[in-house]
């Protein structure tokens, strides 16, 4: 899945105004809701999910700039004028998102970072859901996937430890009463067909901040 | 696993003296901490934590007593001075266990009552948690392993309701890093040979009851 570097990609994403390039009060001409995806890849999901709610506004985080590029071309593609995109690290949410101003936030198959000292890097740390808390309207959710038992293991626990309220769990998604309405990753894709089992959490924080 | 029913179970059970038969104080010559095992099954489990931890009183509880004959039959073998049976339904335990008695609670391989309807009679539903909490010594422990997808995520949405916190968490207990000392049931020998992803948690009560 990995691509090759993309020398142009800064260039093309610089050039597009569907990517977001410095803080603002509002993203979009509308008040829909927003929803983000911290790692959007390729973009799979953020444009199946554009496409089935138009209702949504959605924004695709991603510090890569040549995997976003392949997502940006699907966007224009499809003409979607529901998403947007921001080139940034998940570390400075904060300055793009002012408090109570996301309504959920999308974690598929993010970098399970597997080593201990690393695990502080996870996107379900605790200083991480502490920043999300603060972009998130009152009870806001956090809806992950991944096929890495060690990254959904150590979430649930960061969840819960974080005296969130879990909604939804599932060991193995595909296998679930699933809506109909799941939009899969291009990884989630990937994993599936390979037979790994998708593990899923939707969580809201108790908004009592 | 079904056994064919053993009319002579009871008799055999009523005439042991490792048979438990009604409430007291005390059911050990000494003051080791008790843990109990809710539907014991045929006592694989209980039988090789007891001879684990020879310093721990262990309670098979069961329900059945065909199966639960089996298990006394193999306590009585390996002479363990440290395991007692109760052939009660786990709705009862109040009548036998006064409150802070209990430092653990296991849970292997519970029925999963699949059906709506029957959800109230899974042991980790909330009305058995608030059972187990009153028995159970502050910030005690459930351990649950199973099997059953649909049964684990209630579980963990259950506990998460309830305010416990989650100590260990594995969806694939046989491939973490597993203690050497993973005790396996007579059920988890069976579904883990056939290549079905053994589920486990642990969790604890806040203690601020």
């Amino acid at each position: 899945m990995r691509l090759r570097n993309n020398p142009n990609a800064d260039k093309i994403l610089n050039e597009s105004n569907l990517v977001i390039k410095e803080a603002s009060e509002s993203y979009f001409v509308n008040n829909n809701p927003i929803h983000i995806e911290i790692g959007m890849g390729k973009g799979d999901f953020i444009v199946g999910m554009a496409k089935q709610n138009p209702n949504v506004n959605y924004i695709g985080i991603e510090k890569f700039s040549t995997v976003m590029a392949v997502g940006l071309a699907k966007i224009e593609e499809d003409k979607l004028d529901n998403v947007k995109l921001m080139n940034i690290d998940a570390a400075d949410l904060e300055e793009y998102f002012k408090a109570n101003s996301i309504d959920c936030i999308y974690l598929n198959f993010s970098d399970p970072w597997p080593k201990t000292r690393h695990h502080k890097r996870r996107l379900s740390y605790h200083t991480f859901l502490e920043r999300y808390e603060k972009i998130l309207v009152s009870k806001g959710s956090i809806k992950q996937k991944t096929d890495n038992q060690g990254l959904f293991e150590a979430s649930l626990i960061s969840y819960n430890q974080y005296g969130m309220n879990f909604d939804f769990v599932s060991v193995d998604l595909h296998n679930n009463e699933l809506s109909k309405d799941n939009v899969m990753s291009e990884y989630e894709r990937k994993f599936s067909e390979l037979g790994q089992p998708i593990y899923s959490a939707h969580v809201s924080f108790k908004g009592d901040k």
